[in-house]
Formats: C-alpha cells, structure tokens, sequence
C-alpha cells in the first residue's frame, strides 16, 4: 500500500500521543507501516465488565484507534481521520495478559477508508483473536470532527 | 415489555456496579426499566481522542452498557448478559457537560436480544444524538463470558 | 427535514424506476417524503430461502433501496446515492401477504448521509418487524458508482 | 476446521437447492468446504440498480448464502441455519462477468457461529474485491426460521 504522504509516521504517533483516552487506559502503539497500525494494551482489573473480562467498549475503544491511524496512514497530509461507523463482534472473553489490537486499510479512497480491524488476546504464550471490527473511516480536511 | 424476572431492577444495578470500567470512566445508571436503561456519563479531558471529542470507543463503551443492560432487564433470573455484536454510526462530536446513553430492547428472545441504542450529548442545555447503536445481546446460562 | 432541492420526489422517483433489480423483484415505491421513502414487496415463493421465508437478502435489497432513496431526497439535484455500507438484524420471519420497507434519514451531511430503516410483514392485517437497518449513504457528484 | 457432520456436503448443497431465490438470481454453489462456501453469480441487468452495477442487495443475498452455507457446513446435522444479523461494506461498483462470493466462518460455536465474506467481480480475467461482511448465523434445532 503506497502513502500519500512519505511523511505518515511521525503524523500519525504525534495524533495518537493526543488521544488522551489512550493515556488513560494504558495503550501504547507498537507498529505504523502503510495501511496496518498495531496497538497493545496491558490487561487492567480497572477496564472489565461483570465478569472479569476486559469491557467490549474498551476492546472497540483500542480497535476503533488501531483502524482510524491505519486510515491515517494513508491518507495525504492535509487530512484528519474521523470514525465514521463501525461493527464489531466479540468472538471470546478478553482476558490475558495484553491485548493487541490491529487495523489493516481494505479500501482506500480520496474521502474514505474501509478498515478491517482484529484484538488478539496473549495469555502465557498463547494468541486468541477476542474480536474483529469493519469500520469505515473519514477523510476530514478543514472541519475536523465533523462527520459530513 | 413484560419482564421474565419481577425483580429486574436491584439485578440490573448490581451488575452494573460490578462493572469496573463503568467506575473507571465515570459511568452512572440513571433509568431501569423493562427493556429501557439509561447511563449517563459526565464529560471528562482524559477520555479523548485527538480532536477533544469524546473518543468514539468511550462512546460505545456507554451505549454497549446500556444495551447490554436494556437486554439483561427482560432476561430471566438465571442468565447473565452478553455482548455478541454491535454496529455504531457516529453522527456529531460527542461533547457538552455530559452524555446520555439509552439502550432499548427491539426483540427478546430467549437467547438473543436485539437492541437498539443512542448517545445524547447535553450542552448548555441542548441535546444532540452524537451516537446509535444497533445490538445482538445475548443470554447465558452458566457459561458467563463465552459467546457459543 | 428540509429537502436541498424542492424537486425531490420526481427525481427520487425517476431513479427508482430505473433499478431493474427492483422490478425483477417486484418492488413498488409507494411513499416520498423529505428524508422518508416506501417501498412494497408482495410476497413471491420464488424469492425464498431454504425455509420458505422471503430471503434475507432480498429483505436487505428492499430497505437498501428504501434508504438509499431516503438519503437521496434529502441531496442536492447534483448529487447521486450510493449505499457506503449497512448492517441488518433480522428479527422475525419475512412471511405475510407483502412487505413494507420504510427509509428514514438520520443525519443528513454534505456527504454522507446515514439512515435506519425497518422492514415489516404484512399478514392477515397483522404488522411484524421483521428486519431493521442502519445504514450510510454517499452523495457522489460526478463519479456515480464510485465509493470513494 | 473440523465439521461436526462429516456428511455436510450434501447437506449443505441440497439445502442451497431448497433455496428458491439463488434460482432466481441465477446462483450457482462452486466450492464446499468445512467452514467455507462459494458461491458464483453471472452478471445479469435485470439485477441491476441505477447507474447499471449489480444491486449492493442482490450482492448481499449473493454473500449471505455464502456465510450461511459456511456456517451449516460446521454445523452438527440436527442444525438449520438461520441469519442473525450481518454488515456489508461496499468497495467497488459490482460489474463484470460474474461475481464470486466466498464465506468463511471465523468462530464456530453451539448455537452462533460468526462467518466473514467478501465478493469478488471477475472482469476480464482480472479479479476485484466488491464487498466485505461481517455475519452472525445462529443453530437452530427444531424452531427454523425464528431467530430466539
């Protein structure tokens, strides 16, 4: 996948170093190539659901980010990214110690970015894939936050 | 809506006090009411993304709990609640003093329930759907946390 | 909602008549509002799955275009519709004498344009939801069928 | 992926037989697969929406089979399946001498099984990527037809 601006890198670390939400729930970018973004994020007894396991909220909080950088990536740089949909299905209990989570671009246009995006649980040495997302993302120049 | 347990309600509320993310970001049940539940969520810095909005994932966060609590209030005495799949649009920055998320059951089945939800943002005494929701939650019976 | 182009219905309309696959189908558009489109399918057994149920997919092809021309009233006389992207859940069996999809306009942006639409079955003066979506939509200028 | 019936394959083409709409459309079944399924649709106008590209709900129909095919092939053979719910991006206008759909089931599960398709429009001996889906088919036993 070719970006269209060589620059993306540092672009897209500065972006995601301003998701204050990222701070706060302790998730940290491990990976920035062209169209694919990696995200880890150490299991918190302080981010679970009822059960123990870490809330899907806050498995689509790191997921929704891991698509929206991989957009980024690819995008010229004059571009914010917006979230504009996604979905997400939750195929087993996020437990482990960290989470990783990737977005991959499937579909790059001039104003939109179809990402698929996957959250893989490691747990002493074992990989589970916990949830998988399809979003679509937004191209925004000039009006940042405005889905439009 | 008929509710399968009389005693929905103190159900309802101790499972979501059992929901440390809930605690984490802030998160408050406000309404219960059979196949209705309403979150609220004062507006904080540090759950952003890089705009100052309310990062999208924190928004589904909410909405997810309130669905899920929406379906778990229909559901009998014997079964937990879990989140099979969700589709999220974002229509608006989510800003303003504070977030209201509203989950409704659509259909109660005995093993599947279909939500919809939405996530209002009051400012300054305005009210903006920033956020909605399309659910599958499902119900199950000792095996809390696997979707099978 | 206020149509961008008073000119709406025709238009809306003029298209619809020129989706052969509602045709092949059946399909009647009974109702054009600003930001709200009707469409009707008389049951057909030949456009059943495996059950006797109308097919899910034909179900989606019915509030696709329900949406899309929901979305599409609401655009600028310069502008085409094209479905970015939906989910449905499919909530009951699509049996009945006929069924009716209804498209409703969200939130109306210079470029996207998101719906929910819902399809009921028409049985023995009886209505059931049967299916209901969330969908986007694009207003494309002058690259029509380009998601882009 | 291990089936539970090692006797699917018939039972997957024979219920693909039953379904009247993949006659209609002109769907054939290429490719059955423990956990995968392919579907080919040739081109046909009378499919077709506005600007002359297959309609995005015939695609869908295509694709549903598809993952509802996958999802019964890992099934056990007192199962029928039924789709819950599913999201479809849509890529690239559908055009060309054919389509093929192809679903994969992701998580096989006792009643949900969670699949992922994608169409692909052949043109030219050049292969294009139309259309992604995220899909939940559930096992139904002894109620077809009522998603529960």
């Amino acid at each position: 996948m070719e970006p269209r601006d060589p620059n993306f890198e540092p672009r897209v670390r500065a972006s995601f170093e301003r998701q204050r939400a990222m701070h706060t729930i302790g998730a940290r970018i491990v990976r920035v190539e062209p169209g694919l973004v990696e995200l880890e994020l150490p299991f918190r007894d302080d981010l679970t659901q009822q059960h123990g396991f870490l809330h899907a909220g806050i498995v689509t909080t790191l997921v929704d980010s891991a698509c929206g950088y991989a957009a980024l990536s690819v995008m010229d740089r004059e571009s914010a990214v917006l979230s504009v949909e996604y979905k997400v299905n939750l195929l087993a209990p996020a437990v482990g110690e960290r989470m990783r989570a990737i977005g991959r671009v499937l579909k790059s246009g001039r104003t939109l970015v179809v990402c698929s995006g996957e959250v893989i649980a490691v747990a002493g040495g074992n990989e589970t894939v916990v949830s998988i997302m399809q979003a679509t993302m937004m191209a925004v120049r000039g009006r940042p936050g405005l889905v439009d």
